[in-house]
């Protein structure tokens, strides 16, 4: 089999990644903000970490830095333009909620906004900070999950499908599409199991 | 408008992720290993970065740590039986590129190996080793990126599409479904403007 390769200078190809609605501020001294990141990932299991990695620019960075606090709120496929629109108008011009019709609601951990209507928002604590280049890494504790109800079945197992969650790839957003597998189907798959689809 | 929240204990829910197959070893003291991780993210854009996260206890962990280097490859869709099963499977008992029909090819800036069969490919030096508890967080230099010739077309632009890429979300495999915006399309749209599908 043939697989010619090109090769290119490093640069940031990993794809797809998550693109969430930060939400920062504590409504006193900063006012509530929203800010696009698609660099953020979950980076420990227990206990649970992400990282989101920011411009020092932003006008977000200093209430994160000060506050040591913020909120990851995950978009559903409707909330996209939202999602767009705070990653391209500042802070500094616009109460980006009032511009996107959404709603802040102090977390329950963190004084950050949870972005009412994402159908998941995660409430974390800054507990490093790391200068890498352009961007520096947050890297924080993941203190609470707020889950939209509503996609929470009889049993409490939450319907991700339901949430229409966004990926972002190369500078474009995308749905998710069919479901291909479940962690560990490769090993434990046997004629007549059913993938979800 | 009424979004009724259930507030769970912080965990990891962050999503859709990348799932990507992570080459280590260099062929001499280390064998060539894969190890799949959804706990990857881009961290930095200039100069470019990313990070993964793995467990100590892993058999990658080990060659990672000392030769400082890896490939992240990301999977296309037919390529998702063997992502799952190089996340599930353990290189100290299985040869996983025999085992998964995969062809390792030295990195063109590291020894370790890139997965031929991979539309891209990203050669990574670590620069930082943190340990945060159930998970260590590699960050690295991008080095050099590999991508399958047959994506990118006569003007040299990457066709991502054809890449058919994988996310994973709450530990279920997905294909990128449709296209519903680029980044900037919420500010740049005229009435007209037509959103690639």
């Amino acid at each position: 089999m043939a697989h010619e390769k090109t090769v290119w200078p490093g640069s940031t190809q990993l794809a797809p990644v998550p693109a969430v609605l930060v939400g920062c501020g504590n409504g006193k001294e900063y006012k509530f903000n929203l800010v696009t990141v698609a660099w953020a990932g979950t980076v420990c299991s227990d206990p649970p970490q992400l990282a989101i990695a920011l411009r020092p620019e932003r006008y977000s960075f200093t209430p994160i830095v000060r506050t040591k606090e913020f909120t990851v709120n995950l978009p559903s496929v409707k909330m996209t333009d939202s999602l767009d629109r705070c990653g391209v108008v500042s802070g500094r011009d616009h109460d980006k909620f009032a511009l996107c019709g959404l709603t802040p609601v102090p977390g329950e951990k963190v004084a950050a906004p949870v972005v009412a209507e994402s159908p998941v928002a995660l409430e974390c604590r800054v507990t490093r900070e790391i200068g890498l280049g352009s961007h520096t890494l947050f890297i924080a504790d993941i203190l609470a999950v707020q889950v939209d109800s509503a996609l929470i079945d009889d049993k409490g197992k939450f319907d991700i499908d339901q949430a229409e969650l966004v990926a972002y790839a190369h500078g474009h957003y995308y749905t998710l599409g069919e479901c291909i597998g479940h962690f560990g189907y490769s090993v434990r798959r046997k004629p007549g199991n059913v993938i979800r689809k």
